[in-house]
């Protein structure tokens, strides 16, 4: 189980039997539109306070996830989520409506793939036949906490992100069809000095560095083995950092080979700098655009290490640099799949 | 592995190899100040911000579990922990100190069951040799957080809850000597309704009640099983809402056996109030104080049902109500625990 010294490789290879995603209006003019599963064209979700919208988005992504894997409430037997918001409040709110027992994760950005493994050992070892896991966030509710209210207007540098509206999930079980949770690699908190919250793309870009170099070693495998190795939300800038540490260290992932959830999710012109973030970005690109595509047979071998920044207004206020972390899972389909 | 809906049975029962517990200066005047291995008598720590307080707390009890475990840093292989601080940075910031691939949970007063149920999965299906698990609070950092800065002095009324200073964390083995982890029960968010964040107790008692009694349900066992049933942070108001709920359902659960670690910490005259709360409160007593005992003999089986508001400042703040949660976890030493 476990491969070297922070790698589980699942044996009994976990099914993603289903996926939900959703999202919202700026979502929906962006690049992967067809990829989800529901789209809002209101930001408030017709509730009364982002943070409701929010909650919303993971009940509707979870929801969506079990009526396309065909699946009651009653047999979610775990639900491991978590989100940006102070207590993730969101997410436990979302929770008391779904009622499966539930596993509360902070991990930032990162949460889809700290979930995701997760789920995947609890499943591998026997420990449920259906759960459920996913992250979400809400752009009006995130900048709101982090930064500054969207309404009051303020100017960002080309550094910074767009944080997604959207919640992703997906139903793992031992048993069915579709593509299978193989391997997964947690990330260590590394922390380079960096403070500037308008920058967590070159923040993260080594914390994702460091996973995906243990993620190799502890498998004794090469970049050569995955048709994708995709990263959460590093951004333009924090996947070029990435790239030249990757060169720096000899690691020969190929650029094509590479891409982020990041950049993939909104269209050339839209107004979002350095790309997308947020814990509902690799959600819904990886349950939706990436899985999808692996359905159809265009790749079959993928590693997704979402990059969390694991900083608070409070932390950044105090003079405290950004610490940050990746976690890293495999997901295979369409192929004997022995290794 | 899976008994019932949402219990876990380890079959390799889990060895809590050592603990280490930390505690500030009203820790070191309660009850239990015999049992921590490290008290301060300065709530700053030498620190320039509670927060930063807050964190070097768990990093000590972290280092204490190494080194009464004979294990060196390099050797952990994961963390699980979490705390009550807006996106958990005083755990997530220990982590940068500690090293170990991290998984950030936040299960608010819940964590240290939390912790221990996913760490005792992990171990028992073979996905780590050592493991950490744990949780912290710092009165003063949560009091401003989620209340207000002590140094106002706000009035309280009797039924509010006094926020422990302290981290207690625990090293995870399959292999070595001590108390063993025999099961987990995961819980559900319940909400009944109530609003007032200075009555948390009342507030999770239904979530301690639904969660005690689903493990008797899934692990086919009634109360006579436990020599101690321990609650987390219910204090006497809440206590007591439980006791009469299972007096409701026809739980035999005895009185005696059944006590709070809200209720153990703190001195007759220490002014707390209805009893003990926070992250730490569990953790201290639980991993201190309660397994010290464990270990004389006094008793052999105990559940620990750790409780958490899953509230926030903002989410009372928008009029909602507070939902809390449960999570419980067996341990048992020194006898045939065949069961």
């Amino acid at each position: 189980m476990l491969a070297g010294h922070r790698t589980w490789v699942f044996d009994r290879k976990p099914v993603i039997v289903s996926t939900g995603t959703v999202g919202g209006p700026f979502e929906a003019n962006g690049m992967l539109s067809e990829d989800f599963d529901l789209l809002h064209a209101d930001l408030w979700l017709a509730q009364d306070s982002y943070e409701d919208a929010h909650k919303v988005l993971f009940e509707e992504a979870c929801q969506k996830a079990m009526e396309k894997g065909g699946i009651q409430k009653d047999h979610v037997q775990f639900l491991l989520g978590g989100d940006l918001i102070n207590q993730i409040t969101p997410t436990s709110f979302a929770c008391r409506t779904l009622g499966a027992p539930y596993l509360g994760l902070f991990g930032a950005c990162s949460t889809s793939m700290e979930g995701l493994a997760l789920g995947a050992f609890i499943v591998n070892g026997k420990g449920a036949d259906y759960l459920l896991t996913g992250a979400s966030s809400h752009n009006a509710a995130v900048e709101k906490q982090f930064r500054y209210p969207t309404e009051y207007g303020g100017q960002k540098p080309p550094t910074a992100q767009w944080t997604v509206t959207g919640a992703g999930a997906a139903l793992l079980s031992d048993q069915g069809e579709g593509p299978r949770v193989t391997s997964a690699t947690i990330g260590r908190v590394v922390d380079m000095g960096m403070t500037d919250p308008f920058n967590m793309g070159g923040a993260m870009a080594p914390a994702a560095v460091d996973t995906i170099e243990a993620h190799f070693t502890d498998r004794n495998i090469d970049p050569s083995y995955y048709d994708l190795i995709v990263t959460g939300d590093l951004g333009k800038i924090g996947r070029d950092v990435s790239l030249d540490l990757f060169k720096k260290h000899g690691t020969p992932i190929q650029e094509e080979q590479y891409q982020d959830c990041g950049l993939m999710i909104y269209r050339e012109g839209q107004p979002v700098l350095s790309g997308a973030s947020g814990a509902g970005c690799s959600a819904t690109v990886v349950y939706g655009h990436l899985l999808n595509r692996m359905r159809k047979g265009e790749f079959k071998r993928m590693l997704v290490a979402a990059t969390g920044a694991l900083l608070s207004p409070l932390s950044f206020q105090q003079g405290e640099t950004i610490p940050c972390i990746a976690h890293a899972v495999s997901i295979e389909y369409g192929e004997d799949d022995t290794k």
